[in-house]
């Protein structure tokens, strides 16, 4: 017997408290290990303003940490708002996607500290790489068990998974890159940017409802 | 298509919910931060309370850092009581809103230990300030995009603006009093109640419903 | 206008979200400052267990503080139920009491290190004592502002507020004790059960509803 | 009076979000007990690479944590899908087992530091025990006080309880042989999988609704 919670249940409603204060905790914890620091002569603006600029790399990297979460979240948000239901497996599969959203702190902090090496970019782009593979797992999982509120055209389908897969693909290139030039690794992300823009103009009619957020 | 969630809906929920999560942990965090002393004679009345004494500054810092996140989470479950609806902007909003709550732990920190210090001062003005001024930004796009349950007039509209406007301006304006002295800085913080006060008395009829808390 | 939220409404749910949250973070973050043992040989179960033995007071000390806040849990729990509706005031009020649940980690944690001491034995009582204090404070505020599904008789509403009252006095009673001996300091906080069993006893009929958990 | 909460009261739905918060916070707390490597040479790949293999056990700690957390969480929610309702004992006996979640990170962090130590795999094993006892006894309560939706015959509730046991058996089972090989330990753990598939298709016909997840 296969289990199917409808959006108006108890259980539909635990796997969002439960998604939510993840991402909450994964969000806010970032700022424990920023230090406050330890100065001689407490009272010298200068002394304070140099060891502010030494935290600099963790004040940058709980930004970026809490814009990047924020935005998977955000995804979260609006992807799970077009379920009618959610089955057991469907469930699992979000466990796992939670799993690597609680993680991405750690590359974050990596690449905060060590942006010119290639080894955090690279890990940095397998996490979030993975992040976005989930989101097309889950929507996959979502089409083929009739779990979404309107059930998308085929084409429709399509144009989404691959709206989903391609920042993975970018991501995936930028880690050879990374070896090259870290500069270079991060500016493919950002076509992530552009490259959206230009699929959604593309987007087959009726296809708004898979998109924004 | 612009998305809009009403107020029945499992997607307004859930933005409360990971809200408020992420206000709960940015209130509890700081006690990890408060280690237990290390002492040699562990029964010694004497050194235990030099040792808390020692302590102080974080034992107060984390009941300061409690009560202002406190109060602004007051400020968001009373404004957030006046939505009909949210749309995805406002929750994006929402997110910026709660990077500088969560962030907010820090600046108390650094306040804590380096209470005569201007920078520290001007840091925590400018992260409070940066919070009060998102406050208005929030409400002047739900009145915009007519989230409100009930839409005020524009006389009471300009009056709800400058009332949340007036905090960030005496945050503002105390930035460069804090290198003159740190207690003056602090004093003109505390202006905000009194002028809170007068301000309410001059509100124009029907306006308390933005008010309270 | 005073501001009045019922059992229904979105803004009641808020408060006891937000209050989980903080009890949920409060009862877990004690784990994360249980360092794991370095050993220089991982493999002897001597050396494992003098160390694990050596972190035996961080181990009854995360217990014992999930028990306490986890029994204050309840309580809230339990005495949320009476409610009907919640105003201003009385959310305000959780707040506070919400502060000194979430400062308990730390008492706990000190007392767990020095047991012997009486200082950590007074600062633990008075913690506890503010908040079972807090709770006659919430219960009188909603009582006296009819917040309550079933308004109590003054009799069954004076009995109430002296059953929560006596562990305050308990508490309050064993900390000049604590500087003679902090075993008997404890042994008087053991009294709150008995006298909890003797005071239901002679509750007037009807004050069942206040009791239980 | 003996309280009881039904499905839709805000009361019943505290427990749950309570639970959940409870279970999100200990999956995500690990990760920042990982901390980012301090190289002296920051660009090079071979030394992050180095320092990221010493931080390996951590980082395979981490994820196996939330597997194992995440595994209880989804028993957790799927077990509680079958309440109709829940008494002030039912809410006590979840507080207990919860404790047991809360802690597991420590003996999971243990594990992953000192994987061929006895000691360790013991500890684990008692938790987890633990864990999969007190799940047979949530079950057999909502049993005996009649708070399950729908009330199974006694064949299958013996059958649930077995079935919750066995796991319980071999986890102690394993505690002695530990002491042998530690492989041999855990690779009895891994025996409960192969038994829970014999288990299911020895159920008695109705049993489908104690399993899955």
């Amino acid at each position: 017997m296969r289990r199917r919670y409808d959006r108006a249940t108890v259980e539909f409603g635990r796997v969002l408290a439960f998604s939510d204060g993840l991402f909450a905790i994964a969000m806010t914890l970032l700022v424990v290990s920023i230090g406050v620091p330890h100065l001689s002569d407490g009272d010298s603006v200068g002394d304070l303003g140099d060891a502010l600029n030494d935290l600099s790399p963790e004040l940058i990297s709980f930004f970026i940490s809490f814009a990047v979460i924020g935005r998977y979240w955000l995804a979260h948000h609006q992807s799970f708002s077009l379920l009618e239901a959610m089955d057991g497996a469907f469930i699992g599969l979000n466990l796992i996607y939670l799993a690597f959203i609680a993680f991405l702190p750690f590359p974050t902090a990596l690449l905060g500290e060590y942006f010119e090496n290639p080894l955090s970019v690279a890990l940095y782009a397998t996490n979030v790489g993975i992040v976005s593979g989930m989101e097309v797992v889950l929507f996959r999982h979502a089409y083929r068990r009739d779990l979404l509120r309107r059930q998308p055209t085929p084409e429709i389908y399509r144009f989404g998974v691959l709206a989903s897969l391609s920042p993975v693909a970018f991501f995936a290139a930028s880690i050879p890159f990374a070896f090259l030039s870290t500069t270079l690794a991060v500016a493919i992300w950002f076509l992530v940017v552009p490259f959206g823009i230009l699929a959604e103009r593309r987007a087959p009619q009726g296809a708004d409802q898979l998109l924004g957020g």
